[in-house]
């Protein structure tokens, strides 16, 4: 992929438990960031679905030949509910059997008689993928062609980025610069729309916040061109200090 | 809608500030149990699309036909990035164009001097829809058919439900119990998937975690029958118990 193009990606968070509402997904900011920081790709999309094959299914299918890059999580544990794999390869129309390298690994790891027939459900993948590192416990993701099966848990999501780094090709990392400014969003409004109308490859995010009963506005600048980065920033900065809002840059977290 | 069946959502999270990783989304978690819990209605799907026209146009259409209910939250203040109620009009193929109802409410909330071109840009919302009460900053959300335009801001989003409440019809309530075991899922596993055989209309979950290195995994039994939820639920107390992995009956978060 050229230097020059946008590379995009899209999430498909797999699991009955954020739809509920009982837990609430950090892999999406983490990979978000993690992706565009290290690697040049823009998160475009993500998904919050059921643990229903069909559904999965659906989804994978459409996200990748959507997106250069697709990544899931959740659903690739040992029970009953752990049903990603398996859908994937539907989604492809391949087999779904015993990976012998990912049987190895298992192996080695909970020994011959710890590996139990539910511990083993964890190294049957889609046949012709490539296996994803996991250095915490060692059940591994999947890679099949531009989709990435990675685990639920933040932790050993986390570490499966490392593991397939060199698998991503990116482009140009968008660079952002925040400034924090006292004033509310609709005093600056006007300076914004001017601005946004008139640098085309720059995007200008304005997000409100309350904060210990004091109104104000983060506005967030986001470019691959540095020197457009700078510009737009300081234009901003300088109207809101003109309009008396105290501005400071701060922190992108 | 009869009581019957079950009565689905899905939510739009629209916003590059989400993508972006810069900001985690908190209304998805807190919209699926309010939903559930005060109205009886399952939240299916959850989607994260930028803040551009034509993907919030097809996503609307595509969700509202899909689901009895679809949210969208973000992107509907006074700035250039806040695309949402016009988008949905375009959704809808019907005008957008100034209420006069929400004229009314924004001009006696800043008087007739405070409200700025930016602050009536906010009254501007698809023609014929019902106007969503913002009690903490006024500016309304807005509901057309089965399509209920929200704020961002977790605090406003969480007022505007109350408001909305009304308007919902649902089904029954899941209920839910969650049992936290010191097992590894692995070693339950067996169990879990005979019942899930067996229990058609019973949903169960399993979710590992680590605790300060320690491992364990919380079982959640997911069901609209009450006697279905205690008999379930009983039996996997019971097996946890007899494969001595300490279980407790936890608090649904």
């Amino acid at each position: 992929m050229s230097k020059d193009r946008t590379v995009t990606a899209c999430l498909i968070i797999i699991g009955n438990e954020i739809l509920s509402g009982r837990t609430r997904d950090a892999n999406l900011s983490y990979l978000a960031k993690w992706l565009n920081e290290e690697v040049g790709i823009q998160m475009r999309e993500a998904r919050v679905i059921p643990d229903i094959e069909d559904t999965i299914v659906d989804t994978v299918n459409e996200c990748r030949a959507k997106f250069d890059y697709v990544f899931t999580t959740g659903g690739i544990g040992p029970t009953h509910d752990d049903i990603t794999t398996e859908a994937v390869a539907k989604a492809f129309g391949i087999e779904h059997d015993l990976l012998p390298e990912a049987h190895e690994v298992l192996k080695e790891y909970y020994g011959p008689e710890g590996l139990t027939s539910a511990r083993a459900r964890m190294a049957y993948g889609p046949v012709g993928s490539t296996l994803i590192d996991n250095p915490i416990s060692k059940a591994p993701g999947f890679q099949i062609e531009n989709v990435f099966i990675m685990a639920g848990i933040p932790q050993i999501m986390q570490v499966m980025c490392d593991s397939l780094k060199h698998s991503l090709t990116g482009g140009k990392p968008v660079k952002s610069r925040s400034i924090r400014t006292e004033l509310p969003e609709s005093r600056i409004a006007k300076v914004l729309t001017e601005l946004d109308q008139q640098y085309e490859h720059v995007d200008i995010g304005s997000y409100p916040f309350f904060n210990n009963g004091k109104a104000g506005t983060s506005l967030v600048v986001r470019t691959t061109e540095e020197d457009l980065l700078i510009e737009v920033s300081d234009i901003i900065y300088q109207s809101a200090f003109e309009l008396g809002g105290n501005p400071v840059f701060e922190e992108v977290d």
